[in-house]
């Protein structure tokens, strides 16, 4: 393991600014000039905040053995907190789950699905993508030495398949990826290029720009240096590939131009991926649960497994939640001096607690996405034998499906498991109304227009998930309207008397990893900070 | 393991061929239909040919244990063919190779370096990248359960560097890809947008055209909707990424559109990427041996190791091979019906044999690349730690160095081993001239202007090769100019005699794996072919 040698972060830069305070005023000064929950700031995002004195004691009672939830927990603990993590499933990680032979999952309509997959075969159903900047979430893969592989975010192999609809050339067909981006580059090129050469453009740009404007655009669209025309590019796939021998290759020629345009998958392609979308990808080997089994090797022994919070109360002085066992229906009470709440709002607004009014009224701006996924296991690859695709997405627009994901992992081996469908909204309530059996349909039944008979042949077993109906998650993530972004996110960042929340939903990072994360990091800040300001004044006054 | 269910090949749609016209006029007509040596065609690229028949004791020499030539072996033995294979070095692979600890290199200058890489370490010094439709080589791979991993062939994140140069806006600096990709791409999908707006390209386009183009050139270029103005976009970087808490982000301004166009980065830059660089792009793990050690598991037993070919030999009958035991300097003679050479050229053109004028003559008439590589490792991964970058290419115009390559291997380990340069030509001679101990202080010091003083400091070891200077491979792979490719390569695509020639040399894949294997797919068959119409015609004559 690295140590925190990344360079200069925020939490540094701040205590320095506190030092220099607390050495000209004393530490009183330091403390008086900011309130006792003041510092709120954005968090340093690589690493935790660094941060110094002692818990003198205190317990925070963490709700949640999420990965918030544990991220708290273990950088409370090292300050000397006590910390213990109320969790009412059976097993930690919160959304940070994976489907494996065994894995059980009961929805609140009841239904209940056990993954059937083989031994070694897994699913991500939940979060399935680190992006290279997610720091955060990087740093404890490194600390708890979680190996990494790469999710291949991106395959231009991978089919644009659109649904049958009139007067639609591609309608009903696929087509690779690759050749519907090299045609649209290079035709935008030499629109641009000719355009540029014919000094229509000339009100725009200097002679030197013109000349390296379509030099670049002779590159990057592939273009006939001296015709500026695109007339297809190796890049787009070959009729036949260059081979051995005498065989120099097929070039392939270039879709029409009218016809890519009216090819909607063009309006996917970026001149650079989106933020969260970028490469570097990185995936645990084998799962995303591996990083929730990092956190358990050094939390878990504060997590009481199987506990469900039906009450939270508090009062100047501390905290007390009331839990019930799910096993036996009894309900206790768990005390302590600061409560940190990672439980999803669309949870938490359904338990009684002490929050105030405004903190209450606030949570109940927040919508939680609706979203579901299926992974279908096959017991040949043929996606990759057949089609050649290693990893990536294929690009539909059939409702309900939206894109086809091929695993990252496993490469030429017998068997694989592939994302089936990827949806949202209404057509993620739509498809999670059906049951098990007929989402699996579903799934094969559109998969098959893509991938032909072999889709249905190799087909062997299936799990699919609708965050929406999954107890204690009830929605896939955090959605925040522009109105409840300005009015509702900054109270319930704030504490609430001594109750505190952290998640993904109160990050700019809703649905991922980091976020929840990083919530954590500056909540726990806050927290400290106070348990440190109160103890000086204790302190002081005595 | 698969079988070879993959769909027809060419293989087996001649063989289909062969059947009907044996059908009508018998085994004589099949023979005659052709001349011995005939049916020279593409090579399936999937799948070695579906070869029938069997060797009737015959014996193929095999010049050189590389993958052309094992493949060969591995295929041909088969078939029931006695196939020695003669190697000069003590390993087999060509130049498929790997350096870890341990590994000596000694070039024809007398210069021997031993790699000094920490255990786990490893450095591709030879091929490193297998794209997707690299199919032969992917079939082998699975064929010997080589397993694979990805080789991230493109890093957004990377540097862009530009050594210093008056007037240059980025002289001396480094800018990250994803910037200029960004920022090229949007701007100019702006102007086109406008100009499209405008009306000033309507002879080109109609109206529903028009507005599909520039619904595309929004989304591509990231462009604000209604003033069709690029402004930057979160793809290109934020300033500060938005985190938890009250960071919503602080986006980044692009460069200035004439400060863009004159940074030579963006003539790298494509819609798609060229043939062979396309991703999906694998690299097996634990190095690119791993690949000639599967096919040394199934063929070691027929590789003699140490032996030098110093004479070739033919006549009607036979091939007569007169080796030289590297270690007792005794020679001694090898016997066999033919021979398969995959001695590069530029080692074969030095070795007495009896190949005709004419085959002597197209042998010249081709060059081999000068190319050089360093490997460098560090005892800390900096560019990962500090520059968040994991694989990929930084791209500079820094002479002799070209691209600095991050591993794929190893994520967020301690150390790790860096390509320090990829040169070609002049400038992999220039600096193939200088000793290790040089090579590695001029790898540094490029490196230094990109990377600071880490690069210094956390160095430890490094390996470097320069392919022109290696025995037994005089050269990376063949160059073909377009003459020699029209006027000698069918040349040596045909059998002279009994001696027939295999390797990337006979390819249209130049210095690509899948080269050598294809070519030695194509070659064996017309072995075996020949062998088989010849002991026809021995049978009827009788």
């Amino acid at each position: 393991m690295m140590g925190r040698d990344e360079g200069t972060t925020r939490g540094i830069d701040r205590r320095h600014f506190l030092r220099l305070l607390g050495a000209t005023g004393g530490t009183a000064a330091v403390f008086g000039a900011m309130d006792a929950w003041g510092m709120i700031a954005a968090s340093a995002a690589e690493a935790p905040p660094d941060l110094e004195g002692s818990a003198d004691g205190r317990r925070v009672i963490i709700l949640g053995a999420g990965l918030a939830g544990m991220t708290a927990a273990y950088e409370l603990a090292k300050l000397g907190y006590e910390t213990p993590i109320i969790e009412a499933r059976d097993f930690a990680g919160g959304r940070c789950q994976t489907a494996r032979r065994g894995f059980v999952q009961t929805e609140v309509t009841g239904r209940t699905q056990r993954a059937l997959f083989d031994e070694g075969q897994h699913f991500n159903h939940g979060p399935w993508r680190i992006p290279y900047h997610h720091r955060s979430t990087l740093h404890y893969t490194r600390e708890f030495d979680v190996p990494l592989e790469i999710m291949v975010n991106d395959n231009p192999n991978a089919w644009a398949y659109r649904e049958e609809e009139d007067g639609n050339p591609f309608s009903g067909e696929r087509v690779r990826i690759r050749e519907l981006r090299a045609d649209i580059g290079g035709y935008t090129a030499e629109l641009l290029a000719k355009a540029v050469d014919q000094s229509r453009l000339d009100d725009e740009l200097t002679e030197e720009d013109r000349e390296r404007l379509i030099d670049y655009l002779v590159s990057f669209g592939q273009l006939d240096r001296s015709a500026l025309e695109y007339r297809g590019t190796g890049g787009r796939g070959y009729e036949e590939d260059p081979g051995a021998g005498l065989n120099p290759g097929v070039p392939s020629d270039p879709h029409a131009f009218r016809d890519v345009l009216s090819h909607g998958a063009i309006n996917s392609f970026r001149a650079i991926d989106s933020h969260t979308q970028k490469n570097t990808m990185f995936q645990p080997v084998g799962g995303m649960d591996q990083l929730a089994r990092g956190f358990e090797r050094a939390v878990g022994h504060m997590i009481d497994y199987g506990q469900e919070v039906v009450e939270i109360r508090q009062n100047d002085d501390g905290v007390r939640i009331v839990v019930e066992d799910r096993g036996t229906g009894e309900t206790r009470e768990v005390e302590g001096d600061y409560c940190l709440c990672t439980i999803p709002l669309s949870v938490l607004n359904q338990i009684p607690s002490d929050l105030s009014p405004e903190f209450s009224q606030a949570m109940n701006q927040v919508t939680y996405a609706s979203t579901g996924k299926i992974g279908l296991q096959f017991g040949r690859r043929f996606w990759e034998l057949d089609d050649h695709i290693y990893g990536g997405h294929t690009i539909t627009n059939l409702q309900g499906i939206g894109n086809i994901t091929y695993p990252s992992y496993g490469w030429q081996e017998q068997k694989g498991v592939l994302q089936g469908y990827y949806n949202f909204g209404s057509d993620a309530i739509e498809v999670s109304a059906m049951t098990s059996a007929e989402r699996t349909r579903f799934a094969l039944e559109a998969g098959s227009k893509i991938h032909g008979e072999a889709y249905e042949r190799e087909f062997e077993t299936a799990f699919s998930v609708a965050w929406h109906l999954i107890p204690y998650s009830l929605g896939g993530w955090a959605s925040w309207s522009s109105d409840a972004r300005q009015n509702a996110y900054p109270i319930l960042n704030e504490p609430d008397g001594r109750i505190l929340l952290a998640g993904e939903h109160l990050s700019y990072m809703t649905g991922w990893m980091s976020g929840a994360i990083e919530s954590a990091w500056i909540q726990m800040e806050k927290i400290h900070q106070h348990a440190q300001a109160t103890a000086t004044r204790v302190q002081e006054a005595a």
